[in-house]
C-alpha cells in the first residue's frame, strides 16, 4: 500500500506503470512519450553478461531503461544505462528510486558521441544497445523531434558512430549486443567490422511461421577474429493463433 | 527395358543411376568420384529461372549436372552447365545422352576463372553455383586431388574469383544464386559487393528445430541497390523424427 503510494506520487501525467515479471520490477512508461518493445527484452536476454564475476556492463540508447533493468536479473554487477534524452532519463532515474534500485542500476545522461568523456575507453565488458532503427532520411520530418523520433530515427547517432563508440569503450576481447533490422544487415556488419568487433553470433527473428524476419540479434567480440559466425536457431514472436510463442512467453514471464 | 540396357551400357565403374523425381531425370552418379547432395536440390529449388520467356541461364561448378538438370524443371530454356573436372563432365555428358537432353541441358569444360573465353560477359541472365565451400587451408593435405577434395575446397576457384566471373558474365540486374555455408556468410556479402552484386534475399536451412544453420542459400543482383536486403523464413531439413520435413520432401519429390 505504501509502494503504491509511492509508485503513484512518482509518475508523471500520462506516464504508467509496467512490471518486469522475472524481475520483479516496476517500470515507468508512457505511450506518448516513450515506452519499451519486446525488442529490449530479447536483447537482454541475448546478452552475455557475467553473473557473479566484477564486470562494467553499460546499456546504450537506454530510453526509459528497459535494457539496463532487465539486465539486473542476470547479474549481481551494477548495469550504467545512457540515454541523451531528458524526458527518457527522467523516467529510467523514477524507475530507480521507485524500484530502491539505485546500487544495482544507474543512468548517464549523455550523447554517445561524447561518452569517453564520462567511461573510460577499453575499460567495458559488455556493452548492449538497442539503437534507432531507421536512417534520418531527407524525406522524413526533421520537425518532429518528439523522444519517439529520436529514439527511432538515426538523428543523433548513427550506426557507424554507435560501433565506434562501442568500440571505443570496450576492452579487448569484450561483448557488444545488439538489436536492430534485418534489412540493414549489411550496414550492421560493415559498421562493427570497421571498427573492430567481429560479429560472432546473429540470431533472426520472426514474427511467425512462413513470414521473412523483422529483428535480428547480433553478438560481436572487439579484436575478436572475423571467423566463425554462428547463424542461431530462429526465433518465432508469436505463433498460428497469434499468441507469443513458448520460447517468448518463457523470456517474457520466467518458465515456473 | 531398352532404355535400361541403354542406361547401364553408360555406367562406368563404380557409378550408379539415381532418379531427379520431380524432373524424370535419372542422373549418374558415384560415391567414389562425386555424387550430388540436397546442397544443390536447394539451389535449383530456390533460384528464380524465367520459365517461358527467353533467358541465358548457366550453372557454375557444375559436378555431375544436378543443378542444371534440376532447373529443366522450371526453365524450357536450355541451361548451360561449366565444370573443370574431366570426370564429371563426363559424367554429366553421359547424363545429358541418357536423358536425350541434348536440347535442354548442355556442358562446358572450362576453368570458371577463364570463362570469359566461352560465354560473353554482360550475356546470361540467370547464374547459379554450388560451389567449393573450404578454404583451402595450409592445414589439408595439397595431395589429395581427387574429385571430392576439388568440389569442396577452394583449390581452383576462391570466393572472390567466383563473384569475379559471375559479375562479369551476368547482363545489368541479372541474377545470382548461390548456396554456401553461413560460416562463411562475411566472405560471400564482402565479394559479392567487391563485384558489384548486391545481396537481396538470404535464407538460412537448419538442420532441424534447435540447431545452428549450417546451410545458406543468397541472391545477388548484377548492379541492385545494396538496400533492402530480405531474410527469408528459415528452411529446417529434418523434422524431430530424423524424417525430412515436409517442405523438403516437396522440394525434392513435388507436391503430388
Amino acid at each position: 500500500m505504501e509502494k503504491e503510494e509511492k509508485s503513484l506520487s512518482l509518475l508523471k501525467e500520462g506516464e504508467r506503470l509496467d512490471v518486469l515479471k522475472r524481475e520483479n520490477i516496476q517500470i515507468i512508461q508512457s505511450s506518448t512519450v516513450f515506452s519499451f518493445s519486446l525488442d529490449a527484452v530479447l536483447l537482454a536476454d541475448f546478452a552475455n553478461v557475467p553473473r557473479k564475476r566484477k564486470a562494467t556492463i553499460v546499456d546504450f540508447c537506454s530510453g526509459n531503461g528497459a535494457v539496463a533493468f532487465l539486465l539486473t536479473g542476470k547479474t549481481e554487477n551494477p548495469v550504467i544505462g545512457v540515454e541523451v534524452q531528458d524526458a527518457l532519463i527522467d523516467m529510467a532515474r523514477r524507475t530507480v528510486q521507485l524500484n530502491q534500485l539505485e546500487e544495482r542500476v544507474s543512468f548517464l545522461h549523455a550523447d554517445i558521441n561524447e561518452i569517453t568523456q564520462l567511461i573510460r575507453p577499453d575499460s567495458v565488458d559488455v556493452i548492449t544497445c538497442n539503437p534507432p532503427y531507421f536512417k534520418d532520411l531527407p524525406s522524413s520530418t526533421k520537425n518532429d523531434l518528439g523522444a519517439f523520433t529520436i529514439a527511432r530515427h538515426e538523428i543523433l547517432l548513427k550506426l557507424p558512430e554507435l560501433m565506434e563508440q562501442t568500440s571505443r569503450l570496450l576492452k579487448m576481447n569484450g561483448k557488444a549486443y545488439f538489436v536492430h533490422r534485418p534489412d540493414r544487415l549489411l550496414e550492421v556488419l560493415d559498421a562493427m567490422r570497421a571498427n573492430r568487433l567481429a560479429p560472432k553470433r546473429i540470431r533472426f527473428i520472426y514474427p511467425r511461421v512462413g513470414k521473412e524476419a523483422n529483428m535480428m540479434l547480433l553478438e560481436a567480440i572487439k579484436d575478436g577474429k572475423n571467423e566463425g559466425l554462428h547463424i542461431l536457431p530462429p526465433l518465432y514472436v508469436h505463433d498460428e493463433n497469434r499468441e507469443y510463442t513458448e520460447e517468448v512467453q518463457a523470456i517474457l514471464f520466467g518458465t515456473e
